[in-house]
Parts: C-alpha cells; sequence; structure tokens
C-alpha cells in the first residue's frame, strides 16, 4: 500500500521504474518481459519493454534496458571493477551487434563543471580514439580496432546550443554506424548510486539525466541506432522526501497510531504537493542528493566505462587489458 | 512544538542554530546576543555568543558569527553581487582590525575536485597574492596593498596529511597576523544555499563544512587569530528528510488526522533512527542536498567572496574594483 | 641582406609576414595596402591583401588583418589591459558590421590541455552566451544583447573528429550569421608573444595557429562569413634557431671575420636543411617556444578578449563593463 | 673543440653536464665515477658524484644520480611504459633502502596550470596515498602497503608562500622518513624530453626544474633524506640557440668557409652575450623550447612515474599492477 504520491518519484532506471509498478500489483506487467543473470559479483537486469502498454506503465519508451548491479563495488578493489567492466563489454557488444568495418560516436553527455554531471565528458577523456589514424587506412590494416570517434558537447548553458543540434550535425558529417550516448543518471534509491550501470537501446530521451536535456538523442532524431549507457549518480531530493514520508506513514500505522484509511484521507494529492512546496525552494528547478565522496565515485565509474567501452569497441584490445588503454 | 528530534538538524550556520532555540522557546537565550542591520539588498545578522551557557546551546563556540544574507543574489545581476562583496569587505574589516602592515594568510579549505566542497580552493584561486612581491620591500613602497599569502591544502584522502598540519607548519614558517580560512558549509534551510555567507571569528571547528574536518583552525592550535568565512552551499540530506517529516506531522495535526500526544507518543527516538537507517545507506558517511546548477552557483559565491577579500584587505584597491584585480 | 633561408620562417601574423617582405625589398608591396593609427598604449595596423599577387607574396589569402600591438601589456596593470578589450570591440564591430538581430556563434579553437593552445577554450569559458535565452523571446525583448552561442570543439586527437567537421555540423543546424574563431598563433618575434592580437576577415587556413589545424574555417567551407582572432603565444623552435644564425652572420661580417659572398656559398638552402635536422629531432612535428609564465600569460589574454567579446558583441553591455559580464 | 660559451648551456641532468665535460677533455673527469647497465628498451647510467671537485666540474652537488633513457619510450605502446616503471621501482627502492614502517612524503613540485611544469603535481594526483589509513593501525595490519602521504604545493607566484616553507612545515609534523620530490626538468638535448627519468640522492636544488625554485629541497634544509625524481619537458631557448650556433660554426669550417681561430676570435663571449639579448627578449626571465603534444607527453610521464612509485613504495603491490593503483 502506498500513501505518497509516486507521481513525484523519478528515476532513469527501467529496473526501478518496473519494480514500483510490480510492488504495487504483484503481477506481471503486460509488454514487459524481464530475464536476470549473475556474475561472482554482479546481477544483471534485462528489462524488455515490448509494445506501447508497457512503455506507458513504465514511463520508458519500448526497448531492451539492462541493469548491471554490483553492490560490493564500493567496497572491494580492483578486481570487482575489473569483473564490472568485462559486464558490461560482453552486454554492449551483444546489445550493439556491432560489425568490425563499423565507426562508432561515443557523445559524452553533462557538465565537465558539475562533479555528479561529469561523468560523460570522464569517459570521453579516458577513450581510445581511433577515427582520426583510419581516416585513410583500409579496415584490414586497423590490427584489430574499430573507428571510434569521441564527442563531449557540454552543455546548454555553456555553449547556448542544444546538445541535440551539436550531435545532429557532427553525426550528419561523419556518418557512424552507432551513436554510444553516456551520461549520468537519477535513481530512485540510494543504495544503487555508483554500484549500477544501464544499457538501454531506445536512446537518451528528453528529461532524462542530471543534466537538463530539453531534446532527445534517439534513432528517430539523428538517423543512426543509439546505445545509452548511463551510471546513478544522484537521487532527486523530492524522491528521498516522498520516501521518507512514505517510510514514516508505514511506522504509524504499524505503532497503531493511525489508521490506513485515515491517514489516506488526511494526504489528498494536493497537500502532499503544498508540504513539497515549502520544503523544496521553487527557485531550484532541481536538488539532488548526493554522497560527499562524489569525486570518487565519478572518477572510479569513468574508470570502469571507458574501460568497458575500451575493450567492447576494440576487438584487438584483451578483456582484461581495457584499462590499459585508458588515455 | 517539535515532533522529530532535533539532534539530528546539523547546520554551520550560527543564525540557523540560533533560529531553531529561538524559535522553540520564545525567549532570549542567555549568553547569546543578537544585532542586525540592512543594505537594500541584505540582510545582516551578528549573533554575539558570550559565555559557556550560550556555546552550549547553541552547539558553537564563543565568539561573532555574522551571517550577510541576499535572498535576491540568485535572481540579481552583478550590482547585487557587488553589493554582497561590498558589505563582506565592511564586516570583515571590521572584525579583522588589521594594521596596514599585516599579514595575512588566506586558507582555502576542500576539495577541488567535488563541487559542492570546492569553494574554498576556487576562492584562492581567484585572489590576490603579494607576500612574495614585498619580502624585500618596505611597508611605505607596498602601494596600498597588504601582504596577503594564500594555500589551498586539498584534503585528507588526496594528500594523506590533515589540512591543520600543513597550515599549522606554513603558519609557523611564515607568522601571518591573521588566517582567513573559507569554507563551504552546510544549512539547514535550503533558501540560504549560495544566498548566504558568514563570518565567525571563532575559526573551524571539527566536523563542521561540507568537507571531512577532524581537527580544526583556531587561535589555540595556530597560535594565530582565524577567521572563519563561510558560504552555505549544500543541506545535509538528514536534516532535509527531518524537515520533511516535521512538515508532515504539522499537516497531520492540522488536518486533525491524529493528535500531537498520540503522535509524539509514536515517535521515540529510536523509531527515527530506525527510520533514518533505512532510508540513507549506513556507507554514505555523509550526504547532501544540492541545487543542479552547483558549479555555476560555487563560482558566482567564489568571484563575490575573492572581490571581497582583495577589496578589504587591499586598501589601495577601490570598493568597486576588488573585482578587477580577480587573478 | 638575408643569409638563412626565409622558407624557414613561420608567422600566423600577416604584419610580420609584410615586415619581411618589406624588409628585403624596401619597396611597397602590390597588391598590399598598410594603415596604421595609435591609441595611448597601442598601435594598430591593417595590413589589406587585395589580390592574388600580393596574396602570394604574403602567403595569407585576400583580406583585411588587423593587428593591435600593446607592447607593455606585460608590464602594465589592468588599465592597458581595458584599452586593449576595448580598442578590439572597436575593430571587431567595424570589420563585422552586424545587425542587432545577428546570431553569432564563437568557436574557441585549440586544446584545454596544452596551455599554449588554451587560449580559445578559455575564451569561450569566460564569453557571455546568451543563445539559449533568446531561442523563444522576440528580439525586442532582448535588451541590449545579441545571440550569441558558443563551442570549445577540442583537438582532433582528443576526439577523433576534425574541428571542422563539428563546426560545419554546429553551423548548419544554427544558422549563425557570424562565425567568430579564437585561436593562439605563433609569431616570428617573441616579443609580440602575448603583446598582441591579430583579427581577420579571411577566417582560418590549414597549418595555421599553434593547434592541428588540418582543414580550415571559412566562409567557402561553412557558408557563413568567418572572423578569426589570434593571440600569439609561442614561436617556432626552428624560426628562433633561424633569427640566431642570421644575427650570427651578421656579427661575423661585421668583424670582417667572413665576406658576405663566401658565407652565402658555403650556405646552400641543403646545408641549412641539414642543420636544423640535426637540431631538432625529426620525431617532433612542431618544437615551440614560450615563455614560462604561459599560464598566467594565457589567462590575461583569454580575460581580455572575451571582455572585448562581451563588449563588441552586446550593445547593452557598456566598454567598460565587458568585464563584468565575464563568467 | 667548442666556440659557443658552454655558460649559456643548462641542464638539469648530471648525465649531460657529465657529457659536456668528457666530450671537451676526453678524459676521466676527477670526483666522478659512472656506471651503466641496460635492460631491453632502457639505458641506465649512475653518474655518482664523490667530492667537491667533481661537483665543481659538474655543477652539480655531491651524490648519485641515476638516468634512466628509453628513446622509444615515444614510439611504444605501453609495454616499454611498463618496463620504464619497473626499472624505475628498483633503481629508487636501491637508492632509498626503505624499512617497511617508513614513511615518505611525496611532494609534487611546479604548478598544475602550465602544463610542461605540471608533472609533480598529476604524479601527485595520481599516486596512491595511504598515510590517513594508517594514523590507528599497527604496522602489521597495513597488508604490505607502506604510510605514504604526498603534497603539491603550488608555485610562488599562486600563493605568495616559497614551497620549501611549506614543505618544512609539513615534514616537520609528519615527520616522514624519506621524502622524494618530483619535478619538470631542463635538459641539454630535446631528444631525452619526455624519454628520460633522473633520480638524485642530493634533493632539489636552488634554480633547477621548470618552475621557479628560489631555495631548495635537501637534508641540510628538512632534517630528512630527500631524493629528487624528475623527467626532462623542456629545453632552455638559450640551450637551442647556443647549440644551433655551434654546429653552424661546426659547418662553417667543415666548408672550409672560416678556420677555427679566425671564428674563435670574432666570438668573444660579451658578442655572444650580445647575439643573445637580441634574440631573447629581455623581459622574460625563461624561455623554453617544448613539444607541441607536450600535454600528452605529460601525461603519459606522470602515469609511468606515478606507478613506479606505487610499485615501489608498496611491496604488496606487485611490480605489474603500479597501473591498476593509479587513482
Amino acid at each position: 500500500m502506498s500513501f505518497i504520491y509516486t507521481g513525484s518519484i523519478r528515476t532513469d532506471l527501467a529496473l526501478e521504474a518496473h519494480e514500483a509498478i510490480h510492488a504495487k500489483d504483484r503481477l506481471a506487467v503486460s509488454g514487459v518481459d524481464t530475464l536476470t543473470r549473475s556474475t561472482p559479483n554482479t546481477h544483471i537486469t534485462k528489462v524488455h519493454i515490448s509494445n506501447d502498454q508497457g512503455a506507458r506503465r513504465l514511463g520508458k519508451p519500448v526497448g531492451t534496458y539492462i541493469t548491471i548491479e554490483a553492490p560490493k563495488l564500493r567496497l572491494g578493489g580492483h578486481s570487482i571493477a575489473d569483473e564490472v567492466g568485462q559486464v558490461l563489454a560482453e552486454e554492449l557488444l551483444e546489445l550493439a551487434n556491432l560489425s568490425n568495418e563499423a565507426t562508432i560516436l561515443v557523445v559524452g553527455l553533462g557538465n565537465w563543471n558539475a562533479t555528479p554531471d561529469a561523468l560523460g565528458p570522464r569517459v570521453v577523456d579516458s577513450l581510445m580514439v581511433t577515427r582520426h589514424l583510419f581516416e585513410y587506412a583500409p579496415p584490414e590494416l586497423r590490427g584489430g580496432l574499430r573507428s571510434v570517434a569521441a564527442l563531449a558537447p557540454g552543455v546548454l548553458g555553456l555553449t547556448g546550443v542544444e546538445t541535440e543540434e551539436i550531435v545532429r550535425g557532427v553525426v550528419q558529417h561523419i556518418r557512424p554506424d552507432l551513436v554510444i550516448a553516456v551520461d549520468a543518471l537519477a535513481a530512485r534509491n540510494l543504495q544503487r548510486v555508483s554500484t549500477t550501470v544501464q544499457l538501454a537501446d531506445s536512446g537518451i530521451h528528453p528529461g532524462s539525466g542530471v543534466g537538463n536535456k530539453r531534446l532527445g538523442l534517439t534513432e528517430a532524431s539523428l538517423g543512426t541506432r543509439v546505445i545509452a549507457i548511463g551510471v546513478p549518480t544522484v537521487v532527486h531530493a523530492s524522491t528521498l522526501a516522498a520516501d521518507a514520508l512514505e517510510l514514516f506513514c508505514h511506522t504509524l500505522i504499524k505503532q497503531n497510531a493511525i489508521s490506513p484509511s485515515k491517514l489516506q484521507s488526511a494526504l489528498p494529492t494536493e497537500n502532499q504537493g503544498k508540504l513539497l512546496e515549502q520544503l523544496l525552494p521553487a527557485r531550484w528547478e532541481d536538488l539532488f542528493v548526493t554522497p560527499k565522496e562524489i569525486d570518487a565515485l565519478i572518477a572510479d565509474m569513468a574508470h570502469i566505462v571507458a574501460g568497458g567501452l575500451n575493450a567492447a569497441l576494440h576487438p584487438g584490445v584483451d578483456a582484461g587489458e581495457g584499462e590499459h588503454y585508458l588515455q
């Protein structure tokens, strides 16, 4: 039973959107299939949204969403990190189905100067970029390296140009076979911050991610397949507040201090809205909850994602060696 | 009336500590005096804690705490920013009472790489540093500039050396007349984030600020007067959660859904503790709420504080000109 | 009389190219007109190349090249810097002839991570960007601000995408009335490093600048007028070596140690080439001479250029106020 | 035979100082012993200066100077880099003779903001810092990690405090058993830029390095052993000019254009001084020659040095694994 209006719950993870629906209805969600597998330190869930009904329920476009969870990532040394990088490489290769001659454009979304939003640019900074080397070389001489270009287009406020406009222009000129868009995400659950990676073949949609995406990066808008890779780095403050209130309601009921029906009648959506208004200043478009160690977390996750991308995109690079090629 | 255990409320602003006590007791707090004044766009409050009783009540050491609030700072152009910089310069000069021959060491606390904690290093980066120019010049040739040195000692995790150890070593060698320590702070109220500056003549105390200060920077530890200048850049997530619950309790009572006494008996401190445990993962030492625009806010506030310091520390620099000398 | 092969002299300043020819021939160069004016601390030279003959002689495309020299810039305080910013704004406005409704794209060429090449990105970082604010606002409500977008496309090696490809894509989408390309340049004379600004209406041409420009940014390639703004930050090591040898030859002759004809016969071009090969390792594509203080010089010049651009592009910003709007 | 006054030759490498003397005299230099060894891709020379006579001849203090040269470093992949890191670790361990309980302070000299001088701060940034973890842990629980602290004190102009003052203060507080000072150096020969690492047990001396060291870091000044690790990143412009002239003289003689004696009589030291004055503007304290790719070179060399330090200082880290622990 849920007392607090879940409309206020915001998550970029299809897994969490699915959990929220599933927890409420305890029923399979029509148009949504899930599949899981595990490795020693990771748990992988594929949420496949196959039709509009599923898309509406989960609030995510039709597509495949792969979540790699590694709860021990924050504790462990570099062996867990290597494992996550390797799983990421495997899942990306399966999802992307790339020929050896493919050209890939990696777009690092987000803002260099705001630590929780800096994942994308940092991944781009560590990537093994090869397109400029191959322009005049025949594919057979590429030594197991695919043609990879990378771009960190910055944020709207810094440039006055929408990210989508920059990327669309570049895509039209270099005509890649695949765009991989890397972004920092908002999760619902703080436990998933910097322990989770999501891959999605539906691209980037307006309003998702930590940054200010007013437009999207999708096959429809770019004319090229787009795979999004995201790592949760924040939780919306409104999500945290709503979760606190929900837990509180259950505590009161467990203590027999109030009956469920009485509680529910005291909490119409408009009261909840007023409460949040008092709590969260209107002048902030968005408030985020983020751990103090966010700088180290972002550095670690950028390392893992860039290592996984190097290993996946360049078949000549050994799985365990992706890290060696970090720039 | 307060339902949620205020022990969980954490603020680095003496003003907010005073408000919390005052709101509860509606009485003057013994050992604490306050004084206010205004300029067109700022409101200045001096909280003077004169004895141990006041210090215990407010949870802050004996001393003078000056808060400059400028709620319109986020909306306005550079004229409000200039006004805040000028008020900061005036209040600092009155608090510091510096001779023209004084040597000042400005210490920028915090971590370059974590945006909400980067205020101190950024102020140091923009400061007009002159000590190296004056080493061999007589005071009468300094042209209205005081001898200013600056240091951004980084954070413990980056260096393995406590900030206090670094600063103490430098202080012993350069023997400044005053240490000014600039730091990012945690407020209770989100409205004060990046609209407020606090000056305090009691120095920096362990556990304060956004960073991980295990030791302090005080006259007792350094052998030199210390003035702390702080700007709130975050609110603790636990504060936000507690505030949400408090507001919620009042909403329930206003709706006659539950009586105050019943609510209070359902909420012993241990229940509240369990609730926060479920909500906030134990593995994070600290979780912060911070606006998405934190990079721009930190840049603006660093500009204002550095401009105010340049104008205050260098009498030959015109009030409105402090900004020109930003590095 | 010149002994050392002038083919090795490389400069991005039309002024220096003209000086070199003029010094040799002591005659007006056909197809090239020059015009000078002064302000208290600057000397402004307009070199106008009107036909192909002039272009061939100077090794620069047909167009107008304005050089602002301020030899005292390195010594002076902010008043000389302000004067240079103001002259830059005036000359840019005259050259650009912009309507109030014009949209301008500023492109900061060069590489953030290599200090002597970082001028362009730093200027972009300090610019007053407004295009995103105006997208839905009618021109009459823009309050004296033009629509300005900015882009720092990085360097080829970082992204695998030619700068020209990125810029062309963005230009096609936002269709600006003018592109302003800011770049770090190589001068012939060390005295001009960081004391000089060049404006040119012929755009950016392959091989110019400190960075690795293999393609150009011109009206022909972009379909939009391009004004280039450049500041010399380096001298090629081969230029310095050649200048050292030239001076040496003149010293020997002055000392009557050798006759001009004997010297010349000992120095056919192939000997000079071997000499440089021994001196400058072949594996370096380019070696630069740059002052140790290059970080401070770049910061100062970026400040001046961005301040001048803010004042020129936004008519509502007072001449002396451009600096206030630096980000 | 040398025509150009070698007083103008500046190098921070003892190897090059020795080469210069040795080349001239073709005799053993009294008070100086050398020893060499090789690995597949490196050549290691130990220059041991044993008395004042040797120190005066080489212009370096008494001590041991180990130079690791790897000419193919710029061409090769990560295997040559790994080899250099491993050799560095071996030589450092032999020179340092550390107990497992030793505390080491690594000082990264130089200026973050000037690429050729940024080696020291970048190494510090990538180092595995452990001192803060061990403060309360007994040595037997340290798992093969020594207590390492690190400091990047910045440059004089940024802080107004001499580096030596900061380091001395910190050393007095944390009392390390060894200080390792990492710095960017000036070489005589461009071929050695970013292909060479020097270790020296005589510390850092005034005037050495790329930065502005007015004081030194030595056992005499700090009361602790100091090992300096340096990588050449620049050549002084005056060295390049002098080398150009020297080569030119030999070319003229080879061509029989002038006799050695005539050349020498035309070139008294005062003529050479005037020539350099005309060539190199007096207002620059120092002019450096540096490759355009300096940003990538510094990143690579910082990676190698930090990897070597991690492997040497932490015995529990496998030789090949030092890189994995890069931060």
